[in-house]
């Protein structure tokens, strides 16, 4: 059984290269053009977006205000305003006279100390629902046949360098897993294994004739047998790619220059694909930092010199190597090694390390210390005009879970949290404050997820005291902004 | 407690491109100059190598016949011809009346069916002892001064295309071990941190100023710490590479043309570095294929298209895409994808995939199945000219044991095998022979160890009958050379 599972948004970290030429989404949803999500359906938090729903070319500029909280917090401006401050840092949860959260999932979240002028996390829960593009066969789609899928929704993206790139991706990127999925409306509701090969034009004349459909009873004598699992990992695969795709284009527009990391959950057709950019011991997260991708960044490096721009050395060195040093053995390790070893030191090698210091420290280029995330286009090396983007990726890992093969109870949960939480609370403590609130509250309870997302942020925060937020136990609080998510696994009401 | 670990010999696995360029091993041994092992020193069996122990240069010829087997088996001129007896199959081990092999380890080999012309797989079991190059301090060694350090080595290396490549890895690469840690001596003596930086020229006039030694009490702010196990893995690391480049060199002289796998355990200041090629179950082994290392050949597929010279692409796909099936939709996925999505095929993407099928019918570059390795210089794609070893790798994948951290009984073993074994037995029929085996000897009694090995050995060959080699189970057994290692963890007289 699945008991206190967590997973943590985190660091961005570098791509294997830069992406390759993909193929064009065929309706890629805009930034201003997606239509609203299926319920729930509250209105976004003020500002307003101009022209939401509209059909606005994709390049439009939105006329918006510098500041935004997730929709289904429902802020009045006096309520923005409140969770915009920095010396108070209230905490946020959705209103209980409103419309529950789907799954009853709780959620609480509050500002930052001071680093940044707004809180640069952003939140999304929605249910959405994706209607096939056309029939498996190419036949045109029947209004009246073949039912749509819908998957449930949690994401939280973690800004940096400003809020935009998070905003923008908790307002689309669950636009792009929808787009995505428009493919396999009927593949997925069809047992039978998914066909390797689609017909070209949708619904074109003579498309429905399925004999273009190259199926597994193919001559071809070894093929490989393709999971509809499968399909639905590299549906969001694609998805996050778009995603970073249209930052890259509508950047200039929507003045995007930071960039995110992005934890998304997507419950579908009974299984939980969760994305996660960040996480230490459940096998479901995996921190992306310069040290955790070391060598791929140093692959990166070794097979494509140019991107160090002669300012960068792919190997790493235990410290930087010194002028005096040359001519001398200091130890390195390259992209294919573990271990350390000596090596003599020679003129290029005083190159800074694409990759160095430790833990928090961390750097890769001597500038970020996470490696995967969305946005990031116009970021530069210090004082260069190095570009630092084909270093990171924004592809996600996806790991499933599936929802049906457990019986959960009602105190299972799946808590999400930005580095705000995890920063300075351990996964101990976090099962030990999961104990403490559920066990206060009845099961069938649904505030009960709200109450302990609420426990989490504010065990984060701590209270001001001495100058400083502080933790009872007088270590300093998180000063960084505080996001979470508590998705019942086995609540009333959920996902059954 | 460590129970009846396994590893296995395997397949080769491609590398993450090129290997870099490295610093010179300062002192190379060459394949005919090397020094005769610390004991035990049997006689190679013949036929005898030609100018053995001599300081012949590294390029010279050996006059070498065709076929040879490990030295400790000392085998008669019958004794080869018994052995390389494709009809008999007769279980090969060291003779009762030698001298027993390190830690009594047993071993057992059969040549193969039929399916080359002589035994591919090769072994070596030896005690090395690396004396220092130079004290850490850069002064001369003084004779009287030091000790050296003692390791334990046993290797198994599969060769194909020939047996050259697994013979020469299996002569020289504890050789190169050995000089890797000639640097390491006195370090690994001192439990102070290693030093971050060696003077440049061993025993030069003024080196010996302990100034040029810059440790971790370094002023540079951000160092990391070195531990002495890293190092050892850094010198096991980089004697592969140095093994690898040798066989290059020197791959026209000595016919080289095939390449091999390699297993190899290095037991030194009571850990074991297990570096392995292949394996299934046992956290301490891992295949390396074009399957598992799929990702890693699509990035470089993508990074280096040269590399494809236009006839590969990097993209997979399940099956070989048709011409007539140009601008429909198929499932592909590529280097940062774990998922399948569908994409417009094109003209390039009816290139033949870079890596395809599955299981052991994987290839890379439709020719080979083993994507890490040694040698394979010469390997090129089949009808064509484009080379294949840019994407093969040497890096092993070294795993480091704490031998001293467990209490080992004398039914601890730790088995090696090449495919021969493994591709027919399963971990729990391996665990089984090992408790039937074991249980029929005293555990005080060496033997047990040999017998063991022999057990395994030919419940993996099976015996002659319906025209063909059949397992009690009336399966066919392996038609491949077999060679096993068993090696007791905690048996009389070992390690302690």
């Amino acid at each position: 059984m699945l008991n206190r599972v967590r997973s943590a948004v985190a660091h961005l970290v570098s791509s294997g290269g830069a992406p390759p030429p993909r193929p064009k989404s065929p309706d890629l949803p805009n930034s201003t053009s997606a239509p609203p999500a299926a319920p729930p359906q509250a209105p976004r938090s003020p500002p307003a977006r101009a022209g939401s729903g509209s059909a606005a070319p994709a390049r439009t500029v939105e006329a918006r205000a510098s500041f935004c909280r997730p929709t289904f917090l429902q802020l009045s401006p006096g309520g923005l305003r409140r969770a915009d401050d920095h010396a108070g840092r209230a905490v946020q949860s959705p209103p209980d006279t409103g419309r529950r959260l789907p799954w009853s999932t709780g959620y609480a979240e509050v500002i930052n100390s001071g680093k940044s002028r707004h809180n640069e996390d952003q939140a999304c829960c929605e249910v959405v629902y994706v209607e096939g593009r056309r029939s498996v066969s190419g036949a045109p789609r029947e209004p009246s046949r073949g039912q749509g899928l819908c998957f449930y929704y949690w994401g939280l993206f973690d800004g940096h360098a400003g809020g935009r790139a998070a905003e923008m991706a908790s307002r689309l990127l669950h636009r792009h897993i929808q787009e995505q999925l428009k493919d396999l409306v009927e593949i997925l509701q069809d047992p039978s294994p998914p066909p390797l090969c689609l017909p070209s034009t949708p619904g074109a004349p003579g498309s429905s004739d399925s004999s273009h459909l190259v199926g597994p009873q193919s001559c071809w004598s070894s093929q490989k047998e393709v999971t509809h699992e499968s399909l639905v990992v590299g549906a969001i695969e694609n998805a996050f790619q778009f995603m970073d795709e249209q930052m890259a284009r509508e950047r200039h527009g929507h003045q995007v220059e930071g960039g995110c990391c992005a934890l998304v959950v997507v419950y579908l057709l009974g299984k939980v694909a969760i994305i996660v950019r960040n996480g230490e011991i459940i096998p479901m997260s995996r921190e992306f930092t310069p040290e955790t991708e070391r060598q791929r960044l140093q692959m990166l490096g070794f097979l494509k010199p140019e991107l160090l721009g002669g300012e960068f050395t792919h190997l790493e060195f235990p410290r930087r190597v010194q002028p005096k040093e040359l001519g001398q053995r200091m130890l390195y390790r390259d992209q294919n090694m573990t271990g350390w070893a000596y090596k003599k030191i020679e003129l290029e090698d005083l190159r800074f390390p694409l990759v160095c210091g430790e833990g928090k420290k961390a750097r890769m280029m001597a500038t970020i210390g996470v490696t995967r995330g969305l946005g990031d286009h116009n970021l530069r090396v210090c004082s260069s005009t190095l570009p630092i983007k084909p270093f990171l990726s924004s592809f996600p890992e996806v790991r499933v879970y599936d929802l049906t093969q457990y019986e959960h109870c009602p105190d299972d949960v799946l808590v999400l949290g930005t580095d705000g939480l995890w920063d300075v609370t351990s996964d101990c403590e976090v099962a030990a404050t999961v104990d403490r609130v559920l066990s206060a509250y009845e099961p069938n309870d649904p505030s009960r997820y709200t109450a302990l997302a609420q426990a989490l942020v504010l065990g984060a925060r701590g209270t001001p005291r001495d100058r400083g937020w502080r933790l009872p136990n007088n270590k300093l609080g998180s000063g960084d902004d505080i996001s979470v998510f508590v998705i019942p696994l086995g609540g009333p009401g959920s996902y059954s």
